[in-house]
């Protein structure tokens, strides 16, 4: 039996390069299903995806094989990897990162194997889209049926290249957050998981290059007023700002990679 | 046998909202074929969703579940749904009015059921992602063989959220009517379906916030010359303004909810 | 048993017309796989879907249907056509030049038909989407099985239309291209081919409107510094420009149909 391919990359849907690796893994195992997650993460950024292929991970299939791609160093000298989890997944990607939040989240990482494998690839290789030469090749026949070892040469995990997010840090008595992602209704997710008594319906002040603006505690987009902005556990566990009808990010002009501060609501002193 | 999932949604292709709702139907599933009809709906525009589901559902296999997925209230108090029709189609998504338009096409409402077995359902549920929680599991399951009246409690149809689109309003010798969608190519199409007599090549005149310009009825775009502007009847029975050659939207200025006004060509008066 | 459908249009994913052939096709062919190799050629540009259609087939499954469409004659008088190429694949699509360059890659046409015969078609027509109602219907019964002279009339391949994607020319000691394709990361593909020794390294001269810049000859991307240009062949075989971490497009100025000339690097003129 085979197992199917989850498929996530920052190709985008613009340009063919995507459709072109389905095509190649249609080629070499017909009668895999192929599931595309996303292609839209953004350009070259692999914390994002790496985030991305860990939030998404609870909701894929069992012993699926993972395909993902966001590769900067692709033609450099960065390895090809496939990893398996402890609860038998497999995850194939370059040696960047990029697999190994998800990898450590499915149980640990059990076996890495550098691919080395040439005469599983394509030929010949073009240097500029290890996506549909290396990646989209050995994720078909691994999902087909070839054993994970025979792929190249098991190397010891303690030696992936890794990456980490950024953790929140105290200030005062807030909390410094990173943006780690927008989504395209403008909701931020925030470095930041939920957890502890909460009280619904309480005001914070976020902060945003020195700028305060006010905000309540809530379940979801819903539990505040049409226009007001509410801090929320979202779907993939992480605290979120977003703008009941409208754009938390637009509001607060946030994007990947900015700071907010968190902290409880301060009265405005008096004149 | 199963049957095929056809899925709509306004989650775009940026975002992985699609792809998990995927993945989690792969999931429960992992057999039943699922086709992506379009996740381009307008952000929260339920009745253009509810439009589009009407107006492709002639193009979808016979016995389908249709899953459809534009929701703006998710959190709120909104009713989960479940839909079956007189010619034995599913229809899965909020109670917002979304999927009347095209189940009534199908031959009429003959249950509907309100979605409450939450054992059916993903577990925790997020409050804000109705779609990869309720509805593509629920989907996925009827698609596999569950039986519709086991999804929940059976309601009155009578009792669901409707949605109108607005009709159209004769104005002196001419109609007022509002712009239904506007595609990628910049066609428009109108709340207005053809029918009866025409001339081809007749002259009609195209009135938008009081600037009036020319148009010419025709079977298609070809139908006129290049860069000139026809009204026809288009893939889905609506009256539509294109230009051969360019945008029929951007030269008169119209998105979805404006009004175009058509009336007979007038003589410009002489002086 | 039946062949795979690869399926490649200038829809884009904004709109559902892509989401309908696929339904079609699932109507009519429930167990034929297809895959979207892209729906992202520009809009109605029949030589840039034509170049795709040839440089992705190496990539693709035997005895594929190739179902491509990019259409600006819609609706006029151009035929339908499907092509059978020697090495058996089947090409389907407007007789604008569309298939032309891929089914001589395969192998050249051994077969052409007028598609006519109107039963294996969707009823009625609408004269706007012959995706939709006549290539969808019919690439999904050739997938099924349907024998290729059973769908039409052959007709004599000399008398195809064609399209010639223009040639490089000499000029001086360089030689003038043009750009074929300017892909999402920003790389700018030119209408020649590689071979011949070449010397990693080797500093080049790119002339765009009158203004030179430097590149280096490389392998990819990351052969050359980070923000500087490399001049390469391409995962399609054209020679290509890059900018190692930005984009060649924006740098230069560079869209599809721009011209670029190459030549040996001169050293500036001394004062």
């Amino acid at each position: 039996v085979s197992r199917p391919v989850c498929f996530l990359s920052d190709y985008g849907v613009a340009d063919e390069f995507a459709g072109v690796c389905r095509a190649v893994m249609a080629c070499l195992a017909p009668h895999v299903r192929v599931i595309d997650l996303t292609h839209g993460v953004p350009r070259q950024d692999v914390l994002a995806g790496a985030l991305l292929l860990r939030s998404t991970l609870a909701y894929t299939p069992a012993q699926a094989v993972h395909l993902a791609v966001v590769d900067p160093g692709v033609g450099g000298g960065r390895r090809p990897l496939a990893l398996r989890s402890a609860d038998d997944r497999l995850f194939v990607g370059p040696d960047n990162g990029l697999l190994i939040l998800a990898a450590e989240a499915a149980g640990g990482i059990v076996t890495a194997v550098h691919l080395t494998r040439r005469e599983l690839w394509l030929s010949p290789l073009s240097h500029t889209f290890d996506g549909r030469d290396i990646f989209a090749p050995v994720a078909a026949r691994l999902a087909a049926g070839l054993t994970l070892t025979d792929a190249g040469t098991a190397i010891d995990p303690a030696h992936l290249v890794r990456l980490a997010p950024p953790p929140p840090r105290p200030a005062g008595d807030g909390v410094i957050t990173t943006v780690l992602q927008v989504d395209g209704f403008g909701n931020v997710a925030l470095n930041l998981t939920g957890g502890g008594p909460q009280v619904p319906g309480a005001v914070l002040e976020l902060v945003v290059a020195g700028e305060a603006a006010p905000a309540r505690l809530g379940e979801t987009f819903t539990s505040v007023p049409a226009g007001e902005m509410v801090v929320f556990r979202d779907s993939a566990g992480l605290i979120a700002l977003a703008v009941n009808g409208g754009s938390a990010a637009a509001r607060l002009g946030l994007a990947a990679g900015a700071e907010v501060l968190l902290r409880p609501w301060r009265e405005p002193a008096g004149p």
